[in-house]
């Protein structure tokens, strides 16, 4: 069984984007936290990605200019599996990607039974939220931002019983943020 | 001049109480955490309080139950000095507590720029979010649960601008709270 692991930015306030679907409040770079980015994306995984998600990152990390700015998170995101969620979109043209166009929580259950790395979604909170709500997600890895952004989305915003999650790692950044690992409790 | 505190529990997708305003969800009490929550509790400030805080506190800690229950607690909770801001309220029968009647903003600029002990808010999550947009807050202390709650009201739902803060402390507990301490940035 694969395993399916979450890793977003959160605001201070609980959003992983505000009410105008801007992320670019979580973007406080240092050499220790792109050191912890660049470790956290040169896995073995796979990547899962909803098309919001999947169209933002596909039309950066192919580019010379991802190449340039970020050379090894680029290599590893260009190199690895990718899987997209979509029914809207017809195909993926980011190498090593696959679009799957059934229903998320049963393809979701046929890909963690089958062969391959473990899986990892980026961003994309609809899914996340679904898949929440569905109990398939085996590990969140959050990175709490210090600001309050005031309105937005959470990654929970479908999730209608409650769940209860057991904390096995947190750790503190030089920029304030603070990075927190949960499992099903 | 006075300090502003705020002391809050929240949940892991932000919310200080749920849709139902129930914040039941964030009592996972242990050992470690109840001696956390009374050396917290203990100290020499004052209390800062909306309406519903107030009325739900005054209701408990003045009882024989909550003596029994949470004895060093209940005392400092009874014998701290008290603000309730509330234009419904017409007294405030809690032992050691000031009614303020008058705009919150002007009035809590009036208070911290008074003699006395640093003030503590607790709960009160509209007074937080006004406060914290006209940037009267001097520290956040957050409580994180491990649970997600789905829908719910945040500490910061009338912040229009956004707040930068700074992270100066983190704590990890064994019931799985993470204690999160930040100033204005």
């Amino acid at each position: 069984m694969r395993k399916l692991h979450v890793f977003n930015q959160v605001s201070l306030d609980g959003f992983f984007t505000d009410a105008k679907s801007d992320m670019s409040w979580a973007h406080k770079r240092d050499d220790e936290w792109n050191a912890f980015a660049s470790s956290n994306a040169g896995g073995n995984g796979a990547l899962v990605f909803g098309r919001v998600t999947y169209e933002m990152m596909a039309a950066f990390w192919p580019t010379p200019q991802a190449a340039q700015q970020m050379p090894e998170v680029a290599k590893g995101m260009n190199q690895m599996p990718k899987y997209v969620f979509s029914r809207k979109l017809d195909k993926a043209t980011w190498q090593n990607t696959t679009l799957v166009k059934g229903d998320l929580v049963s393809e979701m259950k046929k890909l963690k039974a089958s062969d391959g790395p473990d899986l990892v979604i980026l961003g994309s909170g609809s899914i996340v939220s679904q898949l929440s709500q569905a109990r398939l997600i085996d590990e969140y890895q959050l990175a709490l931002n210090p600001i309050v952004i005031g309105k937005g989305r959470t990654l929970f915003e479908t999730v209608t019983d409650r769940l209860s999650l057991k904390l096995t790692k947190s750790k503190q950044f030089k920029n304030g943020n603070v990075v927190l690992w949960y499992e099903p409790a």
